[in-house]
């Protein structure tokens, strides 16, 4: 039964109007510089020198905007698009353009024939608007560039806003890649008591860039078997080149009222029984999944343009994938078509002399902020609030003396994440996502606050799943990174926690979003967002059960290759570092923050006062751990980052100590690996003078690395004769093996930093030379026991002062 | 009507000896270092001191083994298996000691009680055999540690195989998965003439480390339609802890002769068509792709194992996942639990008193080569034979003088694509991968050779599909990667062509492909397989039109932080050096190599034997762009890497020439940037004497890059006098832009070059200050008319030699 009104002849005709308006506005963002209301016939010099754009997708994205628009309008419904055929972009700039959206945040093109002009002359054109969807289009919270990711980002923006509807507009070559397929399963973790909806408009029109599409090939009943088998419910809604326009509206706006009706009767189920469809308390037995709806659209690909060129189809095949015309500068023939596919529209029944949209055309917009490209959900920073983070204190761990105690850094970092997110509880603005990793990361302290979120059926063997859980885990990074991106950008916070090994699983993702953030600090009217936070554990050095394909340490190279402006990374070396780094990162705004710490028990080397002292010069000397003398420059530094090198290190410092007591060490923990850097390459960079106060200018450095030792090259090759510093770290030398094998294989043990110190200082004499061999004597033989026995001896996993 | 017998009593007897025989031989690998046949009662001596391993996946992973044994042996089917849990290593591990294979490989292990104590002690041990599949692990041909790509690999592998069946074992924690997801669709892509047949099972276990499964908790008609969806007859087989093992001996037995018959008779009915099912012409309408067998497995997860473990469940639950019973070592109960397990398997009944495994418990095993473990296409490089690859000859460029003409590298690349596509035509062991941009990347020449294969609908529309084509496109960088590396793997060639900015899709899979060639080199066993080939191209200088989402040229760095003796980068400045490098490449063994190269028309440098030459060498002085006088050293250095830098940098030689006749210019272009390192680092580094050779020991470097500067620096900070390198590259300064305004804002303009040397050359005087205001001066004059008309003049993307 449906809950509305077929279309009046009056609406279809605004619809169609409005749709018009929109494919007239995307063609000519295309073509035109000049003559941009057709005014007069249209002449090579009107048309763009350069032309670049993709018309293909735009039509079918104007209509899912048109009909978004009428939605939100009519049935009062507060709506965010996310445009995944983003290459499209000028169908999204089309919408905010005529809703007025575009020209309020971009005063020099308002909703005249000027500012019409305006838009297309700055539609991808140097120093104007990127050709697909990115920070300057209104209404986008996603680059159209990389494909694979809107179907997670709309579920990432629709967890925790209960009212909001996130249609994402999944094209037919997007749905081709893993991380898409892999999202469609994200309705088995969407509360639809405290989250959104999500509107899935799978977008069919036929053809990728010169292929065919997967999706488009299938048979209807094949392909309707599969969004079934996804968990939704899929209607479906087709055109051909040759259907009126007003059926194809009527359908539309059937389907999508069909749709909302539906939604609402699942949340209102759920939201009256206060728990979830089916309303089962947690841990209960629950099969009672709703079914969400989605649309199937079949379009062809650029429809209403060209229907051929030179007597080859145009329309509905790949050849509108971009510039359906390419040939107008000096085909007369090409100019003529282009001239009447544009005058197709109608321009003077859309816009009035002076480019204004007619009445009827913007009939289905709806008001303020519930126009699409004004919705704050799609600028997520003018909703941030401060996260209410709690006082460190509690949970900081009690430190004597260094090295005193020691702790698992996760677990602890987990009590305090279950503070926040208790903290949280109504705000729901704080989530964490994972892999499956949780439990094993050591961060189930989160389950005293919240369970794992969870729609699926349930079992008595399950443990700490709930229906409206804010930990959300599931076996693909690529969903984690995407609900992540998606629930920042609409205005929360988060903290991705994963192998350390497999982040690069989402390597281009990570990139995307940083280009992203970059981007949008340029554009005036964007407001900052969250840090997207990374917590890698079951680091490379600690990976030695599960051997080689778990150790790589090189995400934090890969990110810190991006803009300086948006990256940093940190590498606490015990617990109380992780509390203050993480209480930092949270409260950063937009940064992509990695962090790398440990969860297996870690010795605490500093209390929380220190610790907090210490992350916030981000790097600093150990005072405490060396034997230089006050006022005199040591003889070596060792420096450390990351929690086992600086085991490593402390252990060498400490067999030093005993063996070379005339020698004057220095120990330098670095925590930000950014302070590193100049400033000129890096906000967080330290001055030259402030580096060589640390680092001295001359002395050798030992520098232990927790990850690839080429990257504390690169960051520190303009430092004061570079060429001291030696740098030990993981040399890809990995295997299923011990703890103390790793280090061993990639030369990072004490023993060697040891050796280390005595072959680049120079002038210490025989002692210097006995020690050496004593260090080479005990690392040959730990390692033979590690050979024979399989395990490591404590001697080679503990640290002490000597003589203690 | 089904094609096979219902198993005899004693049929379904030696099935489950055998599944027992593996049950306890992986459960053994986990924990005992002693009294492997459980002779006498267990101790806590015979315990390993460190308890590693996934027990939860191998009862059934042991399962699919044992019927796929049958499978072989009765129905004389060659089968592959690829072991998608490979964690659950002891599984495999298992069946091979239990074949034989195992012991033929490792003579330290043979079918005895010795050998046996053998594997269980090197499970998982330092020097020993990972815990996870690995190259030392017969039968596989993937690692195990990161999940997702089972199914690709599986495809790759099946491809150009007619007359093998491959297994693919998918767990339900790896089916959520991205690339995993997406892969079911490989199915459009399989052709039932040329290749072989995939089996998928997907093993529903239940749980991951800690979580429910998505898939295992859908209900079944939910599940059914998915898998109905993507293309497959899904055969379900469930055992509940309690089922009797023959009636799921009996059930696997059917399922799997039933499946085959469904193989047998899709391949024989393609078959006799001659061109696939339905035999469609290529280009007519075809809709007829067959619909392939594929089990769901629902199996208790560590089935077999303890039933529970201190009142809470084990089998059947996360808490299997791993070692189900922790504490034997200190817990008597759990000992005894251990050797109630253990011996719940009848060793006795298994094992004769020597550790022989008994007769009827091999009945199933297959001989020789048909044995899992020694099936060839396990071990690819037994079947590799050199590729028939074309002379050079007649596909590279004429060039009268350097920059005398210009041509699209890529595009004279698919000339010799093609006909060594047509030079493979019967052999078909050669293939090109690609997301939907052969033609996008100009390489469309293939087409004279091959289509594009596919098996699902055809249209009129459609351009060079093929159900035969050997060129594979899916927009999923993810399937193919993963298709390549199964193609490469099983002892085959190809080529996988990318935009550059995309490739870090892939960085995780690349670098495990790298561990996995690395790995494999060092088991004598394994032989080597071919190269796995990037071609990377419209890059990062080039994507101007698509913007700052398109740009990321940091593949090449991620790939050469792996195993220098496996990676590979290589950067031809023209068309006839990339004709070089893809001939090499092509012939490489156990290799990764990037190769860039762009699309757009690019001046031809050097004709084909300098080109030839060049390449041998890795990189050079290019005597003729240069202003040295014989027998002196020069003033300068100007070093190039890629095509953009490579014309960047004649063309401020050029201006040099011309503004500084005085100065002398050395240009050296590196075409292999591994050659930069020094030999202790990589195989192809170069001595230091004929570094400084190249580069002179005091000059400065002015090094124009195509990717982030820093590699650069990283390769060569070993180096004599490494501070008077000045790199230039790509510095994440992107946008939709122009080509010209690209080096602009990335300082690696000609121009700025020009200011470089003027800078960095001391002594230059007054000339050589107005040269640089000149230089300086075009830039901006150049860069404000791209400001201004979006477009370049041809004197910035030109190049030429002063006063010609």
């Amino acid at each position: 039964m449906p809950d509305h009104q077929p279309l009046t002849d009056h609406e279809a005709e605004t619809l169609d109007a409005h749709w018009r308006a929109l494919n007239y506005l995307s063609a000519c963002q295309l073509y035109l510089r000049d003559n941009p209301l057709l005014a007069e016939p249209l002449r090579a010099e009107h048309i763009k020198p350069r032309l670049l754009g993709h018309w293909g997708t735009c039509p079918g994205l104007g209509l899912v905007y048109t009909h978004l628009n009428r939605l939100v309008r009519e049935r009062g419904q507060r709506a965010l698009g996310v445009w995944g055929p983003g290459h499209g972009a000028a169908a999204v700039l089309s919408g905010a353009w005529l809703e007025g959206t575009f020209g309020e945040l971009n005063p020099d093109a308002p909703r005249d024939a000027e500012g019409m002009l305006r838009l297309f002359r700055d539609f991808s054109q140097p120093g104007g608007i990127p050709s697909h969807t990115a920070p300057e289009v209104p209404g986008s919270l996603q680059e159209g560039g990389e494909l694979g990711y809107s179907l997670a980002h709309a579920y990432g923006a629709a967890f925790d806003n209960p009212d909001l509807l996130v249609c994402a507009v999944i094209g037919d070559g997007e749905a081709e890649t893993g991380p898409l397929a892999a999202s469609w399963h994200s309705d088995k973790f969407l509360d639809p008591v405290h989250d959104g909806a999500v509107l899935p408009v799978l977008h069919l029109n036929g053809y990728k860039i010169a292929n065919p599409t997967v999706l488009a090939r299938l048979p209807e009943e094949e392909l309707g078997a599969l969004l079934h088998g996804y968990g939704y419910e899929p209607l479906f809604v087709t055109a051909a080149p040759d259907t009126p326009h007003p059926e194809v509206h009527r359908a539309m706006a059937a389907t999508f009222d069909t749709a909302l009706g539906h939604i609402r009767s699942i949340q209102h189920a759920a939201r009256s029984a206060g728990t979830g469809t089916g309303g089962p308390a947690e841990g209960t037995p629950h099969s009672a999944r709703p079914r969400w709806p989605m649309v199937v659209l079949r379009t062809p690909k650029g429809w209403t343009g060209p229907r051929e060129l030179d007597g080859a189809p145009v329309e509905g095949t790949w050849r509108a994938h971009q510039v359906p015309l390419p040939g107008v500068h000096d085909d007369p023939e090409q100019l003529r078509q282009l001239e009447h596919w544009l005058r197709s529209y109608g321009p003077r029944e859309l816009f009035d002399e002076g480019g204004r949209p007619l009445p009827h055309v913007v009939e289905c917009v709806p008001d303020g902020d519930l126009r699409l490209g004004s919705v704050p959900e799609a600028n997520g920073g003018r909703l941030l609030r401060q996260l209410p983070l709690p006082s460190l204190k509690p949970h900081g761990v009690q430190v004597d003396r260094p090295g005193g105690g020691s702790h698992e850094p996760t677990r602890v970092l987990g009590g305090l994440l279950a503070e926040l997110l208790t903290a949280t509880e109504e705000r729901r603005d704080f989530r964490l996502f994972g892999p499956d990793e949780t439990d094993s990361n050591h961060l189930n302290g989160v389950y005293e606050a919240t369970g794992r979120g969870w729609q699926g059926e349930y079992e008595p063997t399950d443990e700490h799943l709930s229906p409206h859980g804010r930990v959300l885990e599931v076996l693909s990074e690529h969903m984690c990174q995407g609900w992540l991106e998606g629930y920042v950008l609409t205005g929360r916070n988060g903290l991705f926690a994963s192998y350390e090994g497999f982040a690069n699983i989402v390597a281009s993702m990570a990139a995307q979003h940083v280009k992203w953030v970059h981007s949008a600090r340029e554009v005036p009217w964007r407001r900052p967002v969250a840090g997207l936070n990374y917590l890698l554990t079951s680091h490379a050095w600690r990976q030695d059960h599960n051997g080689f394909s778990h150790q790589d340490p090189g995400f934090v190279d890969h990110v810190l290759s991006k803009s300086p402006d948006v990256v940093r990374a940190y590498l606490p070396p015990d617990t109380n570092t992780l509390l203050c780094v993480a209480d930092h990162v949270l409260r950063t705004r937009d940064t992509v923050n990695v962090v790398v710490a440990g969860k297996h028990p870690c010795f605490d080397w500093l209390d929380l006062e220190a610790a907090w002292a210490h992350c916030a010069r981000g790097l600093g000397v150990w005072e405490w751990a060396g034997t230089e003398r006050e006022g005199e420059e040591p003889d070596v530094v060792l420096a450390c980052a990351g929690d086992v090198p600086t085991l490593e290190t402390l252990a060498a410092a400490s067999l030093l100590r005993e063996w070379l007591p005339g020698l004057a060490v220095r120990v330098v923990n670095v925590v930000d690996l950014t302070r590193l850097m100049p400033p000129s390459q890096h906000p967080h960079g330290m001055p030259d003078g402030e580096f060589d106060a640390v680092f001295t200018r001359d002395r050798p450095v030992i520098f232990a690395y927790h990850g690839y030792p080429w990257l504390v090259h690169r960051l520190t090759y303009r430092r004061t004769a570079h060429d001291r510093m030696a740098v030990r770290g993981y040399r890809e030398m990995g295997s299923t093996t011990t703890p103390f094998d790793m280090v061993v294989r990639n030369g990072m043990d004490r023993y060697h930093l040891v050796m280390d110190v005595v072959d680049r200082t120079p002038g210490l004499g025989a002692r210097a030379v006995r020690a050496r061999q004593a260090a080479a004597d005990m690392r040959e033989r730990h390692h033979a026991r590690v050979r024979e026995h399989g395990t490591d001896l404590p001697e080679v996993t503990d640290w002490r002062w000597p003589g203690r």
